[in-house]
């Protein structure tokens, strides 16, 4: 006779279409939080809420925030569970642009050969239907002495401004052994991956003004500094040639890479081939002195993500805009603070902006990178999960990325993240086309499953 | 009994209201040649048709060339002419954007105080209806023994790109003595001028493209070249500390500035106060060694009309983007050429841009230079116009725009231009809240009612 756990996975993959299905519905749901024209984000909540109830989530709730709803959910086994996990996700995806590089428009979902296409698909509406699908999977077999609680926010994509409050708020409901955050990435197809380090963010809009208005750029051309060149200027000078940010202090606290890490990741099934293939860049840039692995992991960076000035349509206008704006991001590593990094890029602004134009800084967003234990036994369950569904030891990864919400839960509940999770470098999240290869997802299902049942054996 | 001299400036000031009426209706014509949603040229070209034969020109035609049409006009009087003059003018307008920043919609005309604004109201709209004011003043008296010719073309906002074509086709139709380019303006208001020199112009697309799409800035920041950064550092080193353009020969061909000229503008009635007050900086810029009004007539500049890269809406998103765009453009003095310049841009582009991206330049537009005689007996003929209009000798001007036809005329003509016009520094063309003032308008349209008048007395 089939054991329990076998009975689960048995179901999950009786539900895989069913599961398909689902994630269709999700996605077309808009949830650009940083959208106004996208941002259907409480009818994402509700249908997740509706989602959770299918499941067998006894209790589920919707909290306002200031900015978009929060779902939350919770099941309590029949048995005194053994411990209590605290399922996190985001209902909200990227923005959409730029629509035309879409080859089919990113709320409607399809599928072509194993890959299904849409925005969310891997970021990460794919991901939160395959953890609701391994819980619904362990449900149905109804033995298993695990409690679980399920928080699902709608603007991770713009820096979960309104999460804090809400942790700080709801400290005794939220209660858990460790969260369970299923955002991150595998390094390769075929490589299970358990990420331990997430690098922070702060995100910037400096905008530099000139003129009072647009000038004629032959009336005035010679006069006045032209503040897209100001700005270009300014962010020019943000790099040396050694690809080194110059902000004053901006490298102060970034800890060293340690031995074993940096050996881990020359190992990697990683080279510069491979971001070179993921990228179409015919040359890698960085930062002098580490490998791209490193630089990508545990190496701080500035991005420029967007810059608008003066006229941009079809054939020329030849104006001297009046003012100029870039949108402005760096990804920090251990032990930088954004706080630090806002006054490092004032402080630079202040040193370098010349007096012939003024400009405005806003900071949009920015959390503290962080770096999780490697050695728990909850860790170790998920190793084996992924071992058994894979065939292959799981790699313990640092990634580039930024989630809020692993610095915060730390900071405000003293819990730890367990962060894993089925995207694949080319599922092109946070750009167009995106999209998640569905037997790796598949997998990703039954390891969840297998997860469950080997933290309770563990525990045995 | 009243000269009729004094018969046609009287006819011109009766007809002021429907001259102001005719303007309001050429407004409300959007004619914009570089953007596709606003350029209802064909219409502004019939409407211009209309008007000559109202004005009682009796020979009116219109052109078809690969861009918009051309509007032709041929009056010739009864005895037989001392002088033909070729009128020129355009239809078009430049671009409305930033929209916002009109305090009223740009093609809905309104008069506040002496002020009347809207789009093309100063560059070109107004002179254009001050011209044929004036000739149909004169033709109201039916004995000046002067040919006119017209000619109004809809494309010069973006480079008169298909009038060289029309010229040599033409330049039988269009012989003349001179032409009369009403396409310039004065230095300040009661100082009325005589503009003998214009910058060329040269525009440029340039892009930059790095990785095959927008990329996540957490997984890939560190480990390709920005292609925005890349851009700025592109564009900041076009220019040196000092206010210099370093594309290799940029300044080969650059002529000095000859003792009388510089003489002239130390002592024109415009400073860098002046600048500051028209321009709203606080400090200006510019190339060293030179005075702003310098700066403007005589030297070379490179300006950025416009930047664009990846995520410019609300809010944050970090991507790295796949490319990024600028507008470029030269404004050149004699004897630069804009052949040269491209190929120094190129020159420049090859030997700076890195490895790490691929760039792509398009030449948007490119004409010379042009000074024109500033001694002959028809200039003479105008200046005593002015002269006698607004009670001051006019200033001898270089302006620092650039006008296609005048280096086109000479070119494929043979023809010197004389270039005046009445709108003002303050009027803001090519910018929002485009405007003319109405008694500088109106004193205009005496004067060159006078000039005509000058002319065949001269002649005489």
């Amino acid at each position: 006779m089939a054991s329990k756990r076998e009975m689960a996975l048995t179901y999950a993959r009786d539900n895989r279409g069913r599961l398909i299905h689902d994630l269709f519905e999700f996605i077309r749901i808009p949830s650009v939080s940083a959208d106004p024209d996208w941002n259907t984000l409480e009818n994402a909540a509700s249908w997740i809420l509706q989602r959770l109830k299918a499941a067998g989530i006894q209790k589920t709730q919707i909290f306002q925030t200031d900015g978009p709803p929060i779902v939350y959910g919770e099941y309590q086994p029949v048995q005194s569970p053994i411990c209590t996990v605290l399922l996190y996700g985001h209902y909200d995806v990227q923005p959409i642009d730029p629509l035309v590089e879409w080859v089919s428009p990113p709320f409607e979902p399809h599928i072509k050969g194993e890959e299904l296409f849409g925005r969310g698909a891997s970021d990460m509406k794919g991901q939160i239907i395959a953890s609701i699908g391994a819980v619904e999977a362990i449900l149905s077999q109804s033995n298993l002495p695990i409690a679980f609680k399920f928080l699902f926010e709608g603007e991770e994509e713009i820096g979960s401004p309104n999460l804090p409050r809400f942790l700080q708020e709801q400290r005794n409901l939220l209660g858990c052994d460790f969260a369970l955050v299923p955002d991150t990435g595998m390094i390769a197809k075929d490589t299970p991956t358990i990420t331990y380090g997430l690098r922070g963010l702060c995100c910037f809009e400096l905008r530099v003004f000139g003129p009072k208005s647009d000038l004629h750029s032959g009336q005035y051309g010679g006069v006045v500094h032209n503040p897209a060149q100001a700005l270009c200027e300014l962010i020019a000078g943000m790099h040396d040639s050694e690809g080194r940010i110059t902000l004053p202090g901006f490298y102060d606290r970034v800890l060293p890479i340690s031995e074993d890490e940096r050996k881990i990741w020359s190992e990697l099934p990683q080279d510069d081939n491979g971001y070179k293939a993921q990228t179409g860049v015919k040359q890698l840039w960085g930062e002098r002195g580490f490998s791209a692995a490193e630089r990508v992991r545990v190496r701080p960076t500035l991005e420029v993500n967007g810059l608008l000035s003066g006229y941009t349509g079809n054939g020329m206008k030849t104006v001297i805009p009046a003012c100029a704006m870039a949108k402005i991001s760096m990804r920090l590593v251990p032990d930088q603070d954004p706080e630090d990094i806002k006054r490092q890029l004032i402080a630079y602004l202040e040193q370098q902006a010349p007096e012939t134009i003024r400009w405005e800084l806003e900071q949009m967003a920015g959390h503290p990178p962080s770096v999780v234990e490697r050695w728990s036994p909850v860790i170790q369950s998920l190793a084996q999960a992924l071992e058994t569904v894979w065939y292959t030891a799981p790699v313990f990864e640092r990634e580039g990325s930024s989630i809020p919400i692993v610095g915060m839960i730390k900071k405000y509940l003293g819990i730890e993240s367990v962060m894993t999770g089925f995207s694949l470098p080319e599922d092109n999240i946070h750009a167009p086309n995106e999209k998640i290869h569905l037997p790796t997802w598949g997998r990703g299902i039954d390891a969840l499953v297998h997860f469950f049942y080997n933290l309770v054996e563990k525990a045995v």
